[in-house]
This record gives structure tokens, sequence and C-alpha cells, in this order.
């Protein structure tokens, strides 16, 4: 029942926001909001048919599969910017994907969670780990920003590309890491997968058709936004940080929240810190190099701003999940980061 | 006795203050010096009055009304700086309290305790809270800082209203926190308050009495330092965040180190820190609010000094605290920092 | 036989490096690794002296002989640097001695002791004093930096002398701290030191004259390394804060992996965090009082490159170090900062 709805409204939303991308007769607001339901619903696909798929790959396999396309349809909308050499953009949305899974994410299922119980905890090992990953991913963003201004264009670019690949590289070993060699210790509440929706075949089919589904989605949904953006003078800082991320990260959203809601506050932590760690560990270096592909390299010096958006996010998760324990007070700190974050964005 | 010693010293200097401050024989360091003994007795009269009326007014609206009285005293003089528009001085006595707090009040108190006992310990779910806390106000004044210079006076004025009020709530919500919903957890020796001095009638006129005696005392220091501070040449940042600061302050001082000494350290860290945290929560905000009475806002943009010192103190007393336990060398870490601080102030 | 192979590469090091200089027959490059050859067998000299003076001065002197004299070669290297007032080379090589300890040493530790053991743990009072301490040097070293652009030459001069006095006082009181009153709670696995290599006499006569070799040899090195710089173009902060530091702390190195091999990885920390320690604290401050001798007074003030390097390394390494317990990926995080950091620096 709950399946056929989803499958009723992703067909429908799809179907709409091609009407409304071709025959170009609603206004742009319109546009915009019909793009933004469909690539909810098509990511909520894309995460569906992940999740079939890593459940007959295997553990191992399938684990690793879940952490790569877990972002997928942000590594997607991003690509589609990167090619139309909208740079800016692209890190402003990387930002706000860090921001908002730390800050809003983690804030809201910390609050959720508080109201119900009075103290949520978890391993502790796991928040330590992903703490020190943070820094690392922090100080990367950091070291070409405060470097940039002295170096030629040149010399920015081959620090960009080669901290991109040291990135990928420590993000790889991390998986390593964490699936492999220190499995046992890492472990948490394990995220329920239950029973795969669909057979080996169509999983595999589902994939495909989601991930083009969301490629065709994120290409349309980049038009309109810079139509949008265009006529109700937003900056693009604002709009990267804040409407691309909430967007692209609702899946996230809504599976912590309801998973702090159960008291399972290790997965949700998981989610959206790890969400976060891929993001700046992964997708971001990424990018880099696709932009290699078209010919003109994407730096990977981020504004002040956004290196105050993400230190300031780091620094007050980290403080907050050290201890292994959570309630209601520490997710409106979280939050109340982000309020302070999204005026200060919006008025620049 | 000791009650009626400091009655005579509490009317005394202020009446020596009143004669200084209105016959003006007396040359500016003696009378600066006579301001500053009769502010402290009026402090401490204010202090004893809060406590007395707190007691009277049962243990959860009591320990409202002394963790909001506290900062009294450091609330009226900047009330009177506001009001003549002297913001700068303003912000330095603010950074002044944080870091007086943070460094030298605490640096004391390990100092002393950590000399008599060689290991001190207290609850450190408090001390974790605490250190979020803290970082919250540290990015609170830092997000503003960041921005400010890309905004226009109108939106920086916009920003520091919006983040003062958010600073506001979340004081407010945190005394939710810590009085009513997790009051247990955070609960540590609590700093013993004895029998009240006075009945509850007189207890209630001599809080009103008090009061109007630190508003005027505040209004006479503030008119005196700014003779002294011209005439010798300091600058207003120096003479804001040092001695207004340690003047302002010198109840918690001595408050502070007393409990230290008496092995109670927790209660100490709890005055020190608790302070801090309620002058950057509520006190900073609360003027910018109270400024747009008086016709032109101030804004909560901080200078890169102020900046560079609030940051430095609050992540030394959080590595310092977060271990719940201390020792006299951590206390003579947080005086050296005070002291190369207070120099690059002086110097500056 | 192992003894013997080492003072035959000692004397033939020498040697070699004694005709490159007075000759100059060898071209910059052999003249240089023939130089760093020399140094590092001479360092390995004074090291062993040292330890043998230690042992028969008995424990509690012997201790403090130990850790002063630990870092005697760059001492001495660095004196000859600041006699030629190349000061900006001697920051960067303190900068890099930093950075090199807690990144490489440190990185190296974990990485070789992760990979023969999954999990080894240290005493974590130990690692949390130590980080409240490295915290203490990178404020002593920020707060200079973030004056000096607003404070007259003099003013400069003055702040960095103060500094560098407290900064060397905070270091003696640390010594007296873990070496007399605390001695029993910071106390790890003891670093295993075996009976002293020759008697009393003869040791005292080998500190002697190691302390000589190394004097002779740094003094060949810097002057080698200025033609070598010159002829390849390199910056001078490359060399020192890379070059020079690796050179320079080779003993450290070796003996911190040993141990970690041997499961001592609470040792291995000790050498790598403490020697960072003792040059942020300790020599670096030294240096500038020495510099007072020549007339020409070095400041405190480093660039905004080499802090940015020194507080991430700091950072990284007291977030990874906190939990007493250490694993290979950690080491993998250490040194893939170092490789950031090394490339940024290169390419300035």
């Amino acid at each position: 029942m709950k399946r056929h709805l989803f499958s009723i409204g992703l067909i429908t939303s799809f179907v709409l926001s091609a009407v409304a991308h071709y025959s170009g007769i609603f206004n742009s607001t319109l546009q915009l909001i019909l793009s933004c339901i469909a690539i909810i619903y098509v990511a909520g696909f894309l995460g569906k048919a992940t999740e079939s798929v890593a459940h007959y790959a295997g553990q191992r396999l399938g684990g690793f599969l879940n952490a790569t396309f877990g972002n997928a349809a942000e590594l997607i909308i991003a690509f589609f910017l990167v090619k139309e050499a909208k740079f800016e953009i692209v890190k402003a949305s990387i930002t706000g994907s860090i921001i908002g899974n730390l800050l809003l994410v983690l804030g809201l299922s910390l609050l959720v969670g508080g109201l119900k119980y009075k103290e949520q905890s978890f391993n502790v090992k796991l928040a330590s780990h992903n703490g020190s990953l943070m820094l690392l991913a922090v100080i990367a963003l950091f070291i070409p920003a405060a470097f940039a201004s002295t170096l030629t264009p040149q010399d920015t670019s081959t620090l960009s590309i080669v901290v991109a690949v040291i990135l990928v590289v420590s993000y790889l070993l991390w998986l390593f890491f964490s699936m492999v060699t220190h499995k046992d210790i890492l472990t948490d509440e394990a995220i329920e997968h239950g029973e795969p929706a669909w057979s080996k075949k169509l999983s595999i089919f589902f994939l495909v058709l989601a991930t083009a589904m969301v490629a065709v989605q994120s290409e349309w949904l980049v038009g309109t936004l810079e139509v949008f953006t265009h006529q109700y003078g937003l900056s693009e800082l604002f709009v990267g940080a804040f409407v691309i991320a909430i967007i692209g990260n609702a899946a996230e959203h809504s599976a912590a929240i309801m998973l702090a809601r159960k008291n399972k506050i290790g997965a949700a932590v998981e989610i959206a810190v790890g969400s976060s760690l891929q993001i700046a560990l992964f997708v971001a270096p990424v990018l880099v190099l696709i932009s290699l592909m078209f010919g003109k390299t994407m730096d990977i010096v981020f504004t002040t701003f956004e290196l105050v958006a993400i230190g300031v996010a780091a620094i007050i998760a980290k403080s907050i999940s050290q201890d292994g324990s959570t309630n209601w007070y520490e997710g409106v700190l979280l939050l109340v980061v982000y309020c302070i974050l999204g005026i200060a964005f919006f008025l620049v």
C-alpha cells in the first residue's frame, strides 16, 4: 500500500516536472517547487534501489555500495553544475551539505529523540573516530584556502588536485578500516534494512533507472534554479548552501529523525555524521577530479564564509557527540548554530 | 561581628566615594581607587541580598534569581556605558569578564586548591555541557565578526539583533534544561548558602537598595574611569578588558577561591565557568537589546583581538576542565595565558 | 659489534664531511648529503652520551638532563642560524620540528605499531596533560602574531621577550610538576635505558665531545644548506620546515618507531609529543633570549603559514591521542595531514 503511494508520487512528480520543463507554461517558483518534489522522490527511489542491490551484493560489498551511493543524488546534481563550470555554487552546496548534516539533521535528530528519551547514548569509539576524520576534512579544506592567496592559479590547481587525490585515498582506507580491519570495534546498533523490495535483476535495473532519473531531474533543477535565483536576487552562496543542500539531503533528514524517535540514536548520528564525512572526503574531491575531464579545473579553495561555516559546524558537532550521550538541549545548540549561519549567509 | 565590619565598610566606602564624586577635591587616581572599593562593597551587598531573596523564593525560582542576578553589577555598569554609547568599552569589558572568569578566577582557584590537594575532581557531565555552551558563545560572537566586513551597517545591526535574541532564548532554554529537565544529572556539590541574613521583607528591601547603590556607583565609576584613562594614556581596550573586568568580578574571585580551598572545586568551576557563560549568552545580548531603547544599536561585532582572547580562553579552559580533574599546574597554565593576553592588550 | 659499526660510521661521516667542507671538491648536493649523514651520526652520539650521563646523575636530575638535552642538536643548529640572524629559517625549522614530531614521527609510530597490533593504548592522563600543554604552546605562538600587525617593532620585541620568559618558566614548572609533585600519576611504561655504555668520567667527556662535534657539524651544515637552497631555488620556508627538521629529528624518528613496534606506544607518543612540546616551550623561547646576546632580537612572530601548520598539527594530534588508544588508521590520518602541509609549503 505504502509502496504503491510512493510509486504514484514518483511517477506523477516526474511527469509534472517534465511538463514544466518542456512546456515552460509555469512560472519559475512553481517550476522550482515541482523540480524539488520530483528530486526528493527520485532520490528516495535511488536510495531504495541501492539498498536492495546492496542486500544481494553481500555484507561487505553491500556496505561499500551503500556508503558510496549514499550521496549519489548530490554527486549527480553537482556533476551537472561542474559541467557548466558553476564552481561557486558547487562549493556552496558542498558546504551546505556538510553543515546541513552536522547541524540540521543531527540537531533535529537529537532534539526529537531527546524530547522522547531523557538521555540517549551511542558507541563512543565511533564518535571519536568520526571526530578525527571530520577534523581531517576541515584541515584538508582549510589548508588550500590558507595558502591560495600567495599561489599562482597554476599552483592552486596542482594543490587542489593533489589534496583531492589524498582525500579520496584516505576515504578508501577509512572504508577498509571500518569495514574490514576494525569492523567489530566500530559497530553500533545496525541500521535495519529489512527484506529487499525487489528481485536481484529488478534491483539492478531499478538502480540504473533511478540513477538516470536523478541525472535528468538534476539537470532540470539546475536550470530552474538559475532562473529563480536571478529573478529573486538571491545570492548563489545562499541558494547553494541552504536551498540545494536541504533538498539534496531530504532522504537523510527523514531517515535520521525516524531512527532517533526509535531510540536508535547511534544509527541517526552515523547517518548525519557519516554523510557529511562522505561529502567532504569523497564527493568534494571527486568533483575536483571530474572537473579535469571538462578541461577547466575546479579548485578546492573555499571562501572564508564557507570555511567558517564548515569549521564551526565540525567543532560544535564534535564537542557534542564526543561523550557518546545526547539530550534535547544538545539538539537545540546545533540548531541554534545552524540558524545563526543561515541568517549570516542570507544577509551576505 | 564580621557582618558589622562589612556594613561599616559598605557605608564608609560609599560615602567617601560620594564625597570624591561631588566635591572633586581628590585627584583622579584616588577617586578611581575610592570608586573601585565602593563598587566592590556594593556588589558584595547586592550578592548577599540576591542570595537572601533567592532563599525565600524557593529552590527553583531561587536558582533562577541567583543565575540572572549573579552578574547584575556588571550588567548595571555596562548599562551606563551603553547609555553613553561607549560601545567599544562595553565590548572590551564583556571580553574582559569572560577571560577574567575563565583564566584568572578559574586559574587562581585551581592553583590555590591544587597547592592544598594533589588532585581535585568534579562532575564531568557538567564540564562537558559547559564546554559545549562555551563553544556556542564563541561561535555566536565569532560569526558576526567573520561576516561583518562584507555587510552594510544596516545588515550588521539586523544580524546583531537576531543573534542577540537567539542567544537569550538559548540561555533561557539552558536554565530550563539545567534546572528542570536534567537537574539531577548536572548537580555537583551544591554551593552552600547557609541561613539567610535577613527576614523576607528586609531581603527584598535590601535587594532594591543594593541595586540602586550599584547603579549610582557604576555611573560615578564610569565618569572617573574616563578621566583616569585619558590622563594616563591607557587604551579603552585595556581598561575595559582588564581594569573594569577585574573590579566587576571581585565577588566571584573571592568566592571561587574560598571554595577551592575547601576542596569544593566543582562549585568553584561552576562559578567561574557559569559566570562567563552568563556574560556571553545573557549579558552581552541583553546589552545589544538595551541599546535599541537608546536609539543607537550596539552591534555584536567584536574586534579581532577580543575574539582571539575569548577564543583562546574558551579553548584552554575547555581542554583543562574536560577530564573533570584538576591540579595546580593546570591553574598555572590558565594564569600564564591570562598574563600573555594582558601584556598583549597593554601594548596594543 | 653494533657499537663498533656506529663508531666507524660516526668517524667516517665526520671526516668525509670535514673534507667536503674544507676542500670544496664536491658539488653542493653531495656536500649536503655528507653533512646530513654526519649530523645524524653526531646527534645519535650526543643522545647516547646524554643518556649515559643521565644514568649516573640519578633518576630525577637524569630525567631533567634527558629532557633538556633531548633537543640539544636542534638547539645547536638553531644557535648558529640565530647568530647569523637567519631568523626566518630558524622559525621555519622550529615549525618543522613541531609538525615533524606531531605528524611524521607520531604518524609513522602509530602506523607501524598499528600494522602489528590491532589496538595499542597508553596513559590517558598524560595524553590529556600533553594536550593542554600543546594548546598553551600554540596559544603562546599565536597571540604575538595576532597582535603584531598593530604593534611597533619595539613593542613586538618586548612582547616576544616577555612571552619567551613566561614560556621558559612554564616549562620549568612543568618539569617540576611531572618529575616531582605528580610523578606517579603521569608515569607510563618507562622508556628502557639499559646499562650505560661508558664509565662516569668517559660519559662526561663524551658529552662534551659530542656537543662540540654537533656544534661544528651544525655550522658546516648551515653553510652548505645556504648554497644548496640558492642553487635549486627552494624557499627557506620549505628547507627549514621540512629538510632541516627531518634531519634534526632523525634520532627521535627511529627511537619512536622502534618502541611502537615493541608495543610500547606510550613511550613512542611521549617521545614524539614531548619533543614537540620541548621545541615550542623551551627551544623556541631560549632562542629568542639567545638572540638578545647578539644584539638583534629575534621576535616570536611566526608567519600565518607556520601558525596554520602548527595549529593544525596540534589539533589533529590532540584529537587522535586524547582517547588513549591508537590504531593504524590514526597513523594514516597524521601522515596525510603532513603530506598536505608538505605540498603546500613546497608550492609557496
